[in-house]
This record gives structure tokens, C-alpha cells and sequence, in this order.
């Protein structure tokens, strides 16, 4: 019932719309690695995690997302000639660091949960392991990433778990930073979203796009018939009329005497949505227009998203609160050191001591148990050690990038699409009472297991 | 108090870090546009106004932040064989519609308010005239850009204000998308922080740069000595050094003895910071260390800033709360057509009607009402009309582009700098309860002025 543009084959992936990302970093990443480089210690092996220590407000579970621009943004994390120059004129770190961010590839191993998996407070959801040094540089650039666009899936994934079999359409873009947009439009497809407005998340991603139109639209013309008939004329009956510019009723009486029955969806954009609905429902079937379909828009949450579920509406876009996370803007990461080599090679297990926040050093190993019906029931984390593991479970930790070199099939638009698959199936095995909105502990605990 | 790089003159503007900002839009523009074109109604001269209806929850004022970046991104706006092959690739619009992006110049006018000045309900920060179909295609990238970056200036202004003169150092880059977070350090510097850990904002707007010491460098280490020893020997005891891994007076006296009493900074970044600062600044004085400064971080907003301001602090490092808005993510910003011409040339004015939301057709101009001290008192938006002026009031509007002609001293770093002076002046105008943080109605009234 939407108005979509099918995605034909791959994004222009051979277009370049990258920037550098090594200067997308905090100036104590390079000083820290001035301080270690000179202290002879950056050698050393290290393994930092990226997790959160909880959830959202009253959230069931996170959904991962950015795992797929972590990995294609690695690529692109070099200090060239314009960095170096940059670092060289502001004077953040000395000449022997230059010279080793100029070598600068990354040669170690990253793993963690598969994209679009749920997530729990300490779930592991990345692990780097390499020298200190190039693990270092890497903290804020893979905190930015996964932070924002987990935040926004797991909004996403609320929002359509709760719409059911309607569509959800993202339409968010203009609501938060242009190349947020972007990233938020493909997370909210990881978590669900049917497709999104959002034009450069078609070229990168090939997501699916759609659009309808705006008040704009119809106040640029002489009168909304007018308006009605300029839209159908370029775009055929299989569009969205926007009916709510100037009367609700009129506006639906007049798109279906300019569109006729083959109509495919109006769009209510303010005021009582659900009494909207109802209304318009039944003009539309009285005026022969059965198989046109109702779009709502307006500032919509899950929250009011499972609200209109009573009411026949066919389409959600939504904008705002999807972008901002739906009051979680971010997943809370953070990327902590939890082992490090001392100079004789052997592994030494590391955590603040210090109060107020909790940290497990040592390096997790993680398996979802599952009951014998399928049923997800713990996240059960090993440090230093295998979880014990039932038949039934699931373990959560891939290789993404091995002694510095990418695996294949976690990157490019095909991610996206196996990460929406996964996210699909992951949510399935959670129990049900997270389709519920209401507040509450996390859906499944997490055990430590020690070694 | 604080590590801070001074910028060493302009940013390398000459390095070509944008990307193109064309297809960062709305799939519904692009297909309006084509609609408009074949009804005949795109040339229509027409006039948006971009303005919020309501400022984020209890805010007294807003600050406006990105006007600079949205001027420096018009120019990358224009669709080039990429963009087009795209769009044709995937049928968005039809071949004349194509061959109209590709001739895409922007030609109109855009005026606004300046830079990190505040604004209020209604008060039209950002104003197109041009034709509709080159208003139509910028729409989302301006939203875009303004909603974000007005939304991190807004809370940041909150935060120095009740800061006073302890410097604000903006370090949020890892919980915000990685471009957002390049932004929000921009937006932050507008708003009165006064530096950044962001190195790429300081590559694109030669902002200020500083930065401590992770947790993770000190657990690198054998020894908390050691860390410390590493730290100074590379950079000195004009550094920060982070004093709360094991145990903080511990941390504290092992600083001062590795730093000696030139020590710049130790840092606090759990716990009950108030407590900790209160002992921190006893034992640095008992220790002799009466120069250095206290610089405390953990989830900080203008609450917790405020809270302590009874503490011996001497400079917050803020991150989560700044590049989240502190409870409003985006500015919650529209772009709304009020005004067009018909096909005579006359000008009609023109507003949403239907029920649920207040918009005001025509053209405003805009001055902030001051009373005879300079205090500012009412916002008075004159509707196609110049308003009525006291010899005291200041107009608000500025040109920014002239007949698609960028003009002079509203873009780069300059404009950063400007803006920043432009804010603390604006706020200086406003009535002094600003200062609390209590929830309120706007600090002044919006009043129309019909003509």
C-alpha cells in the first residue's frame, strides 16, 4: 500500500562518496599513543570490548547496528598526506608518531555479534584484538558508528514490532544531521522499516525509497484539485495524495475524483489521526475506493504507532523519533580495555577498580541458551573461557576482520539485507512479553560464567 | 586549566573533505519537482520560511548553529553524472525532470538570522525565495542541517551559561553519528565551549583541540606510576592526567609526584564527583599543587554542571547530553511554503489550513523589541510588512545569498569565531532568568504584526 521504488540491483558502489574517517577521532587517542610509543608499550597485545553497560530507559533489548559502515569504514581509516599535514600544522602529536600513524593499517582481529542480533547490558558486541597502539586510534571512530545507529534500530525494531504486518516507511532525514540520515535510514531497514525517503541511502545501500508529497505541494497550486491532478498526471494513480491541507473529507472526495478507484494510499499528517482513519475509511469504501490505502504521518512512536493499530490505517511513516532513537539518541557504548600482554607475552586480565561503574576484565566468550522450544532464556558470557553450552544454544561471535584482513559478506548492501533477515530472526526467539512496550528489565538476564 | 591545542591559523580548507550533498533529500522533492514541471507550476517564484512552533521542552530560547555549513554545502549541491545516473537507474523521476537537476544552479535569495544568534516560536531563522523547484530540492538537506546543529547549540548555551567562566570542553564524538559529531563540535564552540576533542572539527574549522588520558592507558600500563610517567615524559606536566583507575587520592598523590607542581589538570570521571573535587582540591593544596586544576567528565549536563558549580572544579568535559541536546535532539525545525506567485505575478499568501498545527502565510520581517537598558522584550515578526521599530530594537534578517551569489563573512572558520561572539552578545540581551534551568514559556514573546 506504499508508494516504494524497488532498489535495482546493487548501489553505485563504485561511486565514491567516502571521506577519510582517521581524523573522526578524539585528540586523546593520538596523544595516548604518543605517550605508549614512547614508553614502549604500544606494542603491547591488547583486547578492548564495545558494549553497554544498560539499556534505554526501560528497554527489553538493543538491536546492533553500523557493524556493516564499521568494517567499510575501516577501509578508509588512513592517515594521508592531508591528516598528516593537519596533525603536522596544529602540533597534537610529535614527529615518531607521524610516522607511525603514516604506516598506520589495521593488522589485527576484529569479531562480535552478527548485525541486526539483539543485544543485553554487557553483551560484547564488538571485540578488537591487535597491538594497544592500533586499537587505540580506532575507539571513537567505531563508538560513533555502532552508538548512533544501534541507538536508532533499536527504536526501529519497536516501532515495527508493534505495526505488525503495516509498513513502516522512514522518513526522518530531515530531522537530524544529513549524514545521520543516511546511516538512520539503513539502520531503521536492519530493524524492520519497509524502506525510507531518503535518496543517497538508495545509492549506497540500495534500500527501497518511496515518498508522497507535501503541503507545499498543494499550496503551490491554484487549488487542491489542481495540486491533486499535476501529482497524478506525472505519477499515475499508484501514488499518495496528501488530503489534509485544507479539509479532510473534501481533500479524500477530490483525490478520488481526480485519481479514481486504482488510488493507492492518501496521507492524514495532523490532528486526530485515529478519528481521521475511521472517517476516511469508510468515504473511501463509500466512493467505490476499496483497495486505497491510508498513510498517517505525524510525529509518530511506537507508542502511537500501537495506538493506530485499532484504527484502518495501512502505512506508517515515520520521522522523528525514529532518528533520535525515540528518547535513547544513543546506545551508551563504550570500548574498554579488559586484557593486555606485559612484556613477557603473557595475558594480563584489566578493569577499573575504581566505584560507580562496572567493568569485567578478561576476554568473553558468548552463546544465547535457548529452552527446547526454541525460546531465548540467557545470555550467558564466558571470561576467558567457552560458556557451557546446552544443544539448543546459540553462539553470538563472528569473525569480521582476521590478522587485518575483511571477511566477505559483512559489508555492502547485501549486509543490510542479511542483517534484516537475522534481526527478524533474533526477535523471534525472544520471549514474547517484548512485544510489550511497557518498561521493564532487560527480556533475558546475562550470566557471567568465570573461568 | 585545560589541555587545549590553539589552532595554528585557517583549516585546511583547501583538503576536499564534503561530499555531495544532492541526493541527501527527500525521494518526495525530487518527485514533486517533476509533477511541478509538468503541470507548468515550477517556476512559480515562491517564498519558505523555516522556523520551529515550539522550542524543546521548557526551553526558555533556542540558539541557531549550521547556517555556516548549510552555505558551504549549497555549493556541493548539484547533481552531477553520479546523481543522475542514480536517480535514472532507479526511475525516482522522469528524463525532463533529469535534465532540469542537471542544469541545477541555485539563483534565489536566502536570508535568516546570523549565526548563534537565539530565536524563539516562529521566528523565521532561514528564508528561500526562488523558484519552487529550486526552494523544493534544498528542503531536507536545510532542515537537516539546522535541526542538528541547532539542537546541540541550544543545549551547549545552557551549559556554559550556568558554567560561568569554567570552560566547557565538548568530547561527545563517540556518541553521536561521526559526522554529527564534527558538527556538534562546531555547534558547541558557536554556543560559548571552549574547545573540542573532535581533530577532524578542528581540520574543517580550525577549531581548539584537547584531551586527556583514557582509562584504558593507564591499564596499558604495569602501574598507575607508569601510566602517569608515560604520559608527562611525552607530553609534558602542562597535561591531564586521569586519577581515578584504582583508587583516587592514591591516584592523586602518585600524580603530583610523577608531574611535580606545574601539573595542569587531574581528571574525575565517576563517582560522586562534588565529594571527590571537594578532596581533590585539599590534598593537591596540602601536596603543594595549588596551580592545578581539577577538570571533571561522566555523563555531564546542565544539571550536573550546575550542581558543581559548589565544587572546586575548574573546567567539564562534556559529551552524551551536549551531542544529544540534552533531552531534545533536534530543533523540530519545518520549511514551510508562504508565499507564491500566481501566474499573473501577483504574490498569495498561503497556509496549511486543516486543524492541528499553526502556520502564518505571507513574508516576515523581524525585529527583537529592546527596551531602553538593551534588554530585549518581545519578538515582533511583521507579516508582509516591515514591523513597527523603537529606536532600540534590533532587525534580525540578513542576507546570506543574492540571486544564487554567496555572500562574504557567513561561511569557514571566521564564521565559527563570529558566530560564537554573536551568541554570547544575543544572550546578553535577553532577561537574566534565561540563566535558571527551570522549565518555562519562551523568555520572550513572539508578536505578529499584520499588515
Amino acid at each position: 500500500m506504499t508508494d516504494t521504488t524497488e532498489p535495482r540491483g546493487a548501489a553505485h558502489t563504485s561511486y565514491d562518496w567516502r571521506t577519510p574517517t582517521a581524523l573522526m577521532t578524539d585528540h586523546y587517542e593520538l596523544t595516548m599513543l604518543q605517550a605508549a610509543l614512547q614508553a614502549g608499550t604500544a606494542h603491547r597485545r591488547s583486547r578492548f570490548e564495545l558494549f553497554t553497560r544498560r539499556l534505554g530507559d526501560g528497554r527489553r533489548y538493543g538491536v546492533l547496528a553500523g557493524t556493516g559502515r564499521v568494517l567499510e569504514g575501516l577501509s578508509r581509516f588512513r592517515f594521508d598526506t592531508a591528516e598528516l599535514d593537519h596533525l603536522a600544522d596544529t602540533r597534537v602529536v610529535d614527529d615518531a608518531t607521524l610516522d607511525w600513524l603514516a604506516d598506520f593499517r589495521f593488522s589485527g582481529t576484529i569479531t562480535g555479534y552478527a548485525e541486526g542480533e539483539v543485544f543485553f547490558p554487557h553483551s560484547p558486541v564488538l571485540q578488537v584484538e591487535s597491538s594497544f597502539a592500533e586499537a587505540c586510534v580506532l575507539e571513537t571512530y567505531l563508538l560513533s558508528v555502532l552508538n548512533y545507529d544501534s541507538a536508532v534500530a533499536s527504536a526501529a525494531s519497536r516501532m515495527t514490532a508493534v505495526a505488525g504486518d503495516r509498513p513502516c516507511i522512514e522518513m526522518g532525514s530531515r530531522r537530524t544531521h544529513e549524514e545521520s540520515a543516511v546511516a538512520a535510514a539503513r539502520a531503521a531497514v536492519v530493524a524492520g522499516f519497509a524502506s525510507t525517503s531518503n535518496l543517497e541511502a538508495t545509492r549506497r545501500y540500495g534500500l527501497a525509497t518511496g515518498g508522497t508529497a507535501a503541503h507545499s505541494f498543494t499550496l503551490l497550486h491554484d487549488s487542491e484539485r489542481a495540486a491533486f491532478e499535476a501529482q497524478v498526471a506525472a505519477l499515475g494513480a499508484d501514488t499518495t495524495l496528501l488530503v489534509d491541507t485544507y479539509d479532510v473529507e473534501q481533500g479524500v472526495r477530490t483525490a478520488v475524483d481526480v485519481a479514481g478507484p486504482a488510488l493507492k494510499n492518501v496521507r492524514l499528517d495532523s490532528g486526530d489521526l485515529i478519528g481521521q482513519a475511521h472517517a476516511v475509511r469508510e468515504l473511501l469504501d463509500t466512493l467505490g475506493n476499496t483497495e486505497t490505502g491510508i498513510m498517517v504521518t505525524s510525529d509518530l512512536d511506537e507508542y502511537a504507532i500501537a495506538h493506530l493499530r485499532s484504527a484502518p490505517v495501512d502505512a506508517y511513516g515515520v520521522g522523528t523519533r525514529l532518528v533520535t532513537g525515540s528518547g535513547a539518541p544513543t546506545a551508551s557504548m563504550v570500548y574498554k580495555l579488559v586484557a593486555r600482554q606485559d612484556d613477557d607475552g603473557q595475558w594480563v586480565d584489566v578493569a577499573k577498580a575504581a566505584t560507580g561503574k562496572i567493568s569485567h576484565g578478561g576476554l568473553k566468550d558468548v552463546a544465547r541458551r535457548k529452552d527446547a522450544r526454541g525460546r531465548a532464556v540467557a545470555e550467558i558470557i564466558g571470561v576467558n573461557r567457552v560458556p557451557d553450552a546446552d544443544a539448543d544454544d546459540r553462539p553470538l561471535l563472528h569473525d569480521f576482520v582476521v590478522d587485518g584482513q575483511l571477511l566477505d559478506g559483512w559489508t555492502g548492501p547485501e549486509a543490510v539485507t542479511r542483517a534484516a533477515r537475522r534481526h527478524r530472526d533474533s526477535l523471534a526467539e525472544l520471549p514474547q512479553t517484548v512485544g510489550r512496550l511497557q518498561a521493564g528489565e532487560p527480556a533475558i538476564p546475562t550470566i557471567f560464567q568465570e573461568a
